[in-house]
């Protein structure tokens, strides 16, 4: 009775019933490791105690759970904890927007407010970035497979080479500066840049701090916003909560999505710099712009930015991957790996094809949920919770040394 | 610290904290009846006991809340639920697609299968249309102050005029069908008709029969596929589940949102019918299309459309509206009233301009929730819960012919 | 050793060698009266003498045959005549825009100007319309097969019902003023509306006076230009130098080619009102605008307009033809006929299929060029030199008389 | 009473009356050594004789001038004399296809038909290419300038550096092919790659041999044509009738115009590969594409390709500009000057900003007609008519060497 479009239900065939912390239950009552993570959206991993009784708790007591866009005791707290916990410490200075629930609709929403601040049509995208699959996101994806989908030319979109695209050595900046500034070219300013700091679908690169300074000189030079896309990488993913915060620079919107509920629940968050909020009231609407459910759990998860004990075990977890990593890469030289990601959004790309599906495969039937990255698969792609138990997290990668050893005999 | 984009915050003007049936309470503590229901997408009113329970009772047995599109018990009880007690007993065979949360969402999915299913790239849309916001739907959606948040040209849509827009005697078919059948029109057959029976957004029309057949037999004949925007219509807002469900018509395919999960959790479904199910796995993805809180409270609200009580309960409150409606038409002929819609998504047009908005400030004050309708706001639009005590019913319509009287005085 | 592409050289299967008047001459030394006269190119005949004497004498001079927009002496006195005896006796104030030489490259500047004279990207055009084939123009292009031959959507141009299209009686103006005044309809005002006042390719309908005059209110009240292409139309084709100029409209941009040479040379002329000349020098370019000789032979060709014998003689040709039309339409109902068209730009609309087809083929036969008109090509066109001689024309009308008769048996 | 649009009357700012070779002389009588020839239309100078007497005697006969695609004695003469005195001496077979007589009818046309014969919608395009201003052409062009005249968005084009773009050391083709190759680049091979061996509009580069060669294997190794626009490099201008016929490179179409009539008058060529000639009939239209005193000049033009005094004065033409142009170099190095473009296509490139207008300026002043090239017009473009007088050349560049020095003091 389902279409022939479903994906994961093929990828993991089982039905799952249950889940706590890193762990899935099927319904045959087999555990499963996740590394997967929802793809991002579950990065405090399933039903976090603290946010699960929040949420029952809030529904217990007949708490609004759909609200559009009003105001409700739920949404005021989520945006006074998330400034406070999040924004304050950082010394961030942001407006929120809420926006329909999903990464794709805060893409449309950040791009709609590029053109308008800017009054240019185009918006700059680079190779193997993924933002998503309504149209106006879509334009901005570069994976050929997603971009047919559309059955129409997707416009208004300028494409430029990623750091590190035209190899190691060469900074793409430059180029694009040049372009930018040839009247010659073709090419003129755009209306924002968007960027993400680690290209989580689009094969696991990652931005060196350098280049993302560089295009944000470029992007101020040229009177282009800065765009970042932190629906993936953000929300904790790379061991900060902006995945961007220790690299200096200063962009005009961030879009966040994926964990910023902390429970997987649907839910969006547009941060814009309050100088480009020029908006009138209701030119962005949306059903679903108020699940008041996520914000109740999305209030409980800023708590783990202040909480030493968290901080500590997402970093010794990202040791523990790091190390892995290296081993593997290393002691596998018949798998072409190169190690790449950051944080715990990590992987290993791979020059044998097929080698991450098989790799996925095998590693399901032993009971640990990876997926693959990029837009011909090469690569496999780790996103286990952040703060899970640091043997856990060991027994895991043990389990894909085992798998990833097999998949190469 | 939020942006000035906001809306309803503004409309409604205080911080509600909790909700129960069709009463809303604010931090003040004072009550208000919601005739509003979160703009459709609360159909059975705030926190229905069944649903409650049912989500409360997931949540505690650590149920899965995010799953992307794996499968989940709470996936398949919601499908089976649906099928056989939605669907089959409707005589209807269609194939469940989930994307996105979101009503944009839906459309997006459902214009690119079109596109696909045809090989042609341009969709008709209608007059008055309304769609959602993300580029590809916002395409089909007319309001001019929706389509210019866009910042770009909005292409591949053609518009054509809605049932009654060119007058009450005017059939639009034949004109469309002529436009389609000349060599020298400069239109040709679109990939699909997107049509939603009544137009929620657009003012409150509401197709006829013979013009819904008329566009259904057009379709086929010129080869276009028929999508039912059912997003706000349709879970029972007009007395049926599907808006469309006496008409005789046979879309191919339709798209659900708002209240199909019946408690305001974002959940959106697209209905196809198995012919043209030509997807790719994967072709079609998004984050949360596994709102698996979403499935449970779906599933619990399947029950309602075989319960006796509830259905008899909406017969009722729809004569009581009706009653009403006719009532202050014609009792306030200064306010230049018609009626509008149907069964329980209803509303007065009227020719004195502003009227509306005064009516909607007034009506919060005295304790009501109502919005307008129309890319000019010349309708009020009353969306009460379904299956709301009728008396309370009647208390609302009361105060709201207060408030009407009122506002012409 | 041409391509397949080529058309009229099937539709005239001879090989013509030389021309004079409304005679063509073949290798074979057949002779043919011309009713086609170059699709409009040649109003005044073939190397009419006045025209071919001062061509010639230009060129044995060395007069400079190409100059890009230099001046030239040709150049100068072509706009002093121009100016002096065309658009003066019109109290008609509008500076020469020299583009391409082709009609399309006409269009394409028009439609640029209204862009950046209204800041708007759409532009409006009619049902059956044809304003060229690259790929600005064949956006205003109705017809089906010419628009395929894009190979991409072709965008910007909102289509609506040209005069007549829905029904004698329906006036389509305040149809278009209700979509353009309706923030719901989809519709917004454009940047210029463009339209044929006879629409020689699109099958010989003629705008009405009261049409046209409706038309130029609502394009001043929405702030939208109106541009007249008078292309096929103008140049005397209707009995008057510009088709409207009895109309008592004032157009804001005229585009004039085909006949404005006056000896089939590529030109063309844009016509537009001093106060939107608002272009940067260079703005529009193309290496062909300066043909001079061509400059020669319509400085040459203005004289004809304050030549009272040829005025006379075009008015008699246009009675001659009309009395035909009526005549043939009425004596012979099996080929339902309607009398198409205006001035000497007329012809035969015909129920009966392929009826047009057979007719030229067999005119072509009987010594005689014809062709037809309509998307579906579904009329004859007469298109005969203005001011031919009047026995030649009534001889030629005999034949043709023949011709429809042969072709109906 | 003429636009402010225009250009070249304010560039060189005086009347001219005639021209003969390389001569123009203007209303007082005064005479200009034209080193521009209309942009590249005049290659063989103002009404040589040859042609001048073709083109009177043809006239004078009453000659044919315009058939729009009929067969006239005129075209097949042309398409005779092409075929055996340019085409078959190269060993090329093609087609000709006729389409209206500018360069950027001739490009919209060649453009259609890769996308119809790849079913593709994007054309690939480079850096500073010039392909004409209809808005087909220019989705092509990269000026900036020119672009923004469109008033809409240019899309359906990818652009790519040209040859030496990104510097001397780096083939861009890899780079091309690699974002060709890769599904995550966001870019697919296109219906064709258009290219111009010299960009003549855009400051003179050329593309080498080798480079020229990489493109050709990308394009069939993507299944793209490969269009040579040498609209204004062919006809002789590099030295060869083709610009690109000694790099052993088969394009699949060749876009030929300005100089092909041989006497600046509006004629336009398209070459194609009989096997791409997949069109209908009619399915190209235009009314000027029979421009038959074009085709007689054009048919004179074809025999000085055979006469060995006309191919030794080019030669030693190429020779002396060769010469000047090192030597300018060399001796002025405050002016920062590289030697651009090929053959009789020549120019300087300067670092030192408005100078190339200064020298236009004083060079016109001192009866010489140069232009500027390049987007910031920081070349300067020497066009002289390829087979002047080599005294009288010397004489120009004389003049050229002492304008320069005056302009640098």
């Amino acid at each position: 009775m389902e279409s022939d479009v479903r994906w994961y239900s093929r990828r993991f065939p089982t039905i799952f019933v249950s889940g706590s912390g890193a762990l899935l239950t099927d319904i045959a009552g087999r555990s499963y490791i996740d590394f997967f993570s929802g793809a991002g959206a579950l990065n405090y991993g399933h039903n976090p105690p603290a946010l699960k009784k929040a949420l029952i708790d809030y529904i217990e007591r007949d708490g609004i759970a759909h609200s559009l866009d009003m105001r409700t005791s739920a949404r005021q707290e989520f945006i006074s904890a998330f400034t406070n916990k999040i924004l304050r410490p950082r010394n961030m200075r942001f407006r929120c927007v809420f926006t329909g629930p999903t990464g794709t609709d805060a893409i449309e929403t950040a791009l709609k407010l590029a053109r308008k601040v800017t009054g240019r049509s185009n918006v700059a995208a680079f190779t193997n970035a993924y933002h998503g699959t309504s149209l106006g996101s879509l334009a901005g994806t570069a994976s050929l497979d997603k971009r047919r989908s559309a059955g129409i030319s997707l416009e208004n979109v300028d494409r430029y080479p990623y750091d590190g695209y035209l190899g190691a050595e060469q900074n793409t900046i430059p180029l694009i500066a040049k372009l930018l500034s040839d009247p010659g070219s073709g090419f003129v300013p755009p209306a924002a840049f968007i960027v993400e700091t680690v290209q989580s679908e689009g094969g696991l690169s990652v931005a060196k701090q350098a280049w993302l300074h560089d295009l944000a000189d470029l992007a101020r030079k040229v009177g282009s916003l800065l765009i970042i896309d932190d629906i993936q990488a953000g929300c904790g993913r790379t061991g900060k909560f902006f995945s961007f915060e220790s690299q200096g620079i200063e962009p005009d919107i961030i879009c966040l999505s994926k964990s910023i509920s902390g429970f997987g629940l649907p839910m969006s968050l547009v941060l814009i710099r309050p100088e480009i909020d020029i908006w009138e009231p209701g030119e962005i609407s949306g059903t679903f712009r108020g699940n008041n459910h996520a914000f109740v759990t999305a209030t409980a998860a800023t708590d783990y930015w202040t909480d030493r004990d968290f901080l500590d075990r997402v970093e010794r977890n990202i040791e523990i991957i790091d190390d892995w990593l290296e081993n593997v890469a290393e002691s596998l030289p018949q798998a072409m790996f190169t190690k790449k990601g950051v944080g715990l959004i990590r992987g290993l790309h791979t020059g044998v094809s097929d080698l991450p599906k098989t790799i996925c495969d095998y590693a399901f039937q032993a009971g640990l949920l990876v997926e693959t990255s990029g837009a011909a698969s090469c690569a496999i792609k780790l996103l286990p919770p952040l703060c899970m138990d640091s043997a856990q997290l060991s027994d895991g990668l043990m389990i894909l040394s085992e798998v990833v050893r097999r998949s190469l005999s």
